[in-house]
């Protein structure tokens, strides 16, 4: 079974390489009646598009989606909703050195060992533009979450070792509201700065850096994720894991939890006060960020994501070809010194798709 | 769609309440002509059993398994496999104190949001008791990996802040044999000591505490892996994350490599010997963990899982019932200290489910 | 992937060969809440079980039905729910003679061909034994549907070339009155009659004969069915043809009305009543057979499914060992000399899964 | 969980309506290193493409499809294919008089039942136009067919009440040549001369007329088919029924079969000649259709398909709008008088696909 399709009721399929004539989606799942907004769908794809500044590639992409289906008179009507997004700024050329050579830490040899035939333009299908799909149809996949009041933000919290403190306590538009004021989608003003200069140094230096990127999810109501496997935060960390470059998941207290003892780490409940229905408990602290037991216990669902640096470098590496001779490699394409800044819109968009699917699927566990 | 099957290919789906007549587990889509060792998969079993030690739970389970279809004259046929594992030492009274009370930390809260009617006893579904069913269906795993020369290996590589070494560059038998030689399955014999001393203390202080299970699979062919979503660590990582207590995966390089510079991290090339197959490029390093482009690579997979400190802990702790009125709980059943010696079987017997799944599912992707 | 499941929502998994420990069948998705009539289970499997009149095999199986998980005082807790139906009678060495030969249109050749190891007692996983798991599961989906108001009715409509003559238009409840007044399952006290007689006469002499099942739901709701691919009655289809021994499947017109026109075929509304809603609009004919689009339109649905003759028969024929060498086989086991009788339970659950199953899906088509 | 993929491992998405930009298709698991011939593909296309014939549709649609992904060089790369089939000859116009009007036996009720939102243009989703998309699909899955051998036929064997002799034993190229030759895609010929002769005479009429396909599956391997719900027949009988208009499918003895006694239904085997295959056995008869126990055993699969009358017809019927109040509609769109001439195409392609995914799913069930 190919590996091109996640969810299970709000199910989405993508397909497309980095040089070909087109990338895509189909949702197929989506509830009718929901209202499709364009422009938020295109503004998510803003986010992660290429070219949007100094420290992201210089490739050219309008990333402007085209919806093909599923769509009438601006509301969805329960059939595949089919997105299409061009490719328009192929510079295939700048492939064709490593048209027969495996650049280090890329899937070159795993997709030619495994397929036996690839499209190495662009990296074909394994380059993170397919990711621009996951974009669009986890923007569809917001609009149905925020339908039910469930909000989404994630930004970059850390860059190689500068780390961002923790989460401002302000509305989700505040947050958003710094994030985008700064190019590398920090939400504290100060730390990303220092990103920035950090980022801006390694991009001169022709090498790149890892990060960490840290998402939560309001207002999810109690209940969401199915025992035993589909776990809540199994999905989510299924989803974040699939994303290119993408190396660890933790969610609630996570690695560093394991270093605690369950008298300090066990979340305590607030009593109700008078009349607050049983299924609001709401708990003093949170490690069990916002699931337990794989449900989703109604506080905010909070998870990081770490994404090793970018294999592409601009620096002159030894390679083999796919005959097993050695050869040089240097990076030719436009390429990202440091993904996250662009990898916020894919985080969330795949939280978004993991959400929007547990929220339809737990609509029918109960007489 | 309840969450209760596991895989594609070779797919497992369990079943079973911490307290009721049996656990179990149907495989289906294990390959005919498979010989199924018996007394291996009942082995698993009993790394993963109650009572095996003073750092375990006292509760007393011979978790035998029967085999109750799929097998004929002690080989596979290829039709399901249904594993039975009766439950003998439920002292359901035991939970009669939390019968409508919910305790922190616990999925007592969310299931009943969820479901509105919950077996109580024991913690039911949510109970790690199911993870038995896992284990067996994982042996089954094992013995068809080990028939492919592929070799798993997991031990606890950290309890609270005392961490393990590297593993030693010696065979997986040898690593067996020393992990089975302590109580805490941990590769390192001192390092084992001091986490063993570590657990009995807080034992004693009717406390918990978290650990870290660190896995490596050897001999892994190249190819495993679908992407783009069904990434061979993606479905590790989900995999992990489904076990109870889990808060965090990472492979490879991991959380460390998200700090790391591309030029650091990239994994060269060893450029073969004379006559050696493309198919089996080596690297110098291994930070990408044996997985590129979600793809494995040949080299070793390493990966880890966070576990939280168990929930349940002797001592009183404030609580809510379903009405949303205060309590008090305090631990009476029988509980782990610390899970990570029972879970190290089950950390094992989730990748060998995921490993198995991609085996099969890479016989399908050529011509 | 291999076949042993069946839904997506309410889906489930049977194992078991026809001599082995025990036959059986886990539902997973079954809702919460719904109280589990353990008698009205058992009652259904006591209409398939064997032994029931001198029309149908002697084997001699109570088929007492163990509920093992997923209920928690009388109702279900929406966690999976196991049922296990010990084998009892067996006579494997009635199966001595056909180890290595291939009985004429049974499946023996084909399993052994493709699985390469095959339980040969009693068919193995290819007896319609196994069926008697589905029909412990269409009696848990039957009480869903109950839940829900909706009724199933089967009946033999034909033995041979005998036919059972339209419906009688009166409740279902009369209906089953009337059916399970005679021993052959139809309708009509009249043709029953006929049909037993023929089938007394057929195994005689030694022979078989096929027969036809008509069933009819009642009180469907509006909206069931999930376009392109799963329409209603393509689910229904699939679940009839999947029953042993099926060689055909239609439903409303069926295979007659390929020979009709449109003017004649199609079904005018009714014209609704002052204040009745548009949601409940009929039609004058019900060519349609209760869906259109693959969607259920409120009318009944109606469907016919065509058994072939028993392949096993008291005569003598020649065969073909595994080795090719020709050789004679004669049914030495206990058969059934038609499997209608029987299959109206197996008709009526594998209807009662499919609609259960779309009941479920249609509850996350709408915002 | 929506209902628009079919197959496990070969795996297709549609998606579009009638009169939206364009529709198309996702396969996710064709293999890798198939060569695509795209002339066949479309010459596929135009068997189905409207407006062939004087007696199918003048709607008039090129169906040039478009490859848009998963192809490289000419050959599959093992990543998803998406095909693209613009639309266009839209005249929605025509469909104006129906927008709040639900036609006699279409799916315009059921649509807005279940989904409370519709394109009504052309019938939306419901419009057998999507079918184009399977063709489209179904054209690659033959090309993966043809490199096994496996060739696939089907004819118009009936319309209305003519019906056409049993094949000629001849070549699948000689019985193609035939059908090819008559517009109604028949493979006697003096049968379709009176079939185009019937369904013009209707036409005139301003009706339609149902009909029957029949088809064989030739050099099918023994093995394919997955026990005990997804068997070869009940899948095949699946596709079918999922096809536009279609009412009934059997399969073999099919109906008449259920008329039968078993000493004469039984299909014995022909003694292998000397050094024969225990694989290749073949029967002196064929009522099992090629399939015994879910599983192909080598000889010829053969199935028919029974199709209901078009339900849009040039005359006026008393309808409903979506208030429940009456009005008249009469079919002003441009529509076929029988389906079946054009259905023949769907039938092979929907054949072509169950058989490559059961082709892949055979792969896996062996050690």
């Amino acid at each position: 079974m190919a590996g091109n399709s996640f969810g299970q009721l709000f199910r989405i399929t993508t397909f497309g390489e980095s040089h070909g004539t087109a990338i895509g989606v189909i949702i197929d799942g989506c509830p009718s009646n929901l209202t499709l907004d364009l422009d938020f769908i295109q503004s998510e794809l803003d986010k992660r598009k290429p070219g949007q500044s100094k420290i992201t590639t210089q490739r050219k992409e309008s990333d402007t989606v085209q919806i093909l289906s599923g769509v009438f008179e601006g509301k969805t009507t329960g059939t595949p909703i089919a997105m299409l997004i061009p490719n328009e700024d192929q510079r295939s050329k700048d492939y064709a050195h490593i048209k027969d050579a495996y650049r280090p830490s890329h899937a070159d040899y795993t997709y030619d060992a495994k397929y036996g035939h690839r499209d190495h333009r662009g990296g074909g299908r394994s380059s993170a533009r397919e990711t621009a799909a996951r974009v669009a149809a986890g923007a569809v996949a917001k609009l149905l979450l925020a339908h039910h009041g469930i909000e989404i933000f994630g930004h970059v919290s850390a860059v190689g070792t500068i780390n961002a403190p923790q989460l401002a306590q302000i509305s989700i538009s505040e947050l958003l509201e710094i994030r985008e004021s700064n190019i590398v989608r920090c939400a504290d003003p100060a730390t990303a700065n220092q990103m920035i200069e950090l980022i801006d140094n390694i991009r001169l230096e022709g090498d790149t850096i890892g990060g960490k990127i840290s998402c939560i999810v309001k207002n999810c109501p109690v209940g969401l994720g199915e025992p035993v496997f589909d776990k809540l935060h199994a999905d989510l960390g299924k989803a974040m894991l699939s994303i290119n470059a993408v190396h660890g998941f933790d969610y609630g207290s996570g690695f560093d939890g394991s270093e605690m003892r369950g008298s300090e780490h066990n979340d305590l409940f607030i009593p109700p006060a008078e009349g607050q229905k049983a299924q609001n408990f709401k708990t003093l602290t949170n490690f069990s960020g916002g699931i337990q037991g794989g449900i989703s216990n109604g506080m905010d669902i909070s998870f990081r994501v770490a994404f090793k640096p970018v294999a592409t470098i601009m620096q002159s590496q030894p390679s083999l070809d796919s005959a097993g001779n050695s050869s040089n490699v240097q990076g030719k394409g436009r390429h990202d010194p440091c993904v996250v800044p662009r990898a916020v819109a894919i985080v969330e968009a795949m939280a978004a798709l993991v959400l929007a699917d547990h929220l339809l699927r737990d609509k029918v566990v109960r007489v």
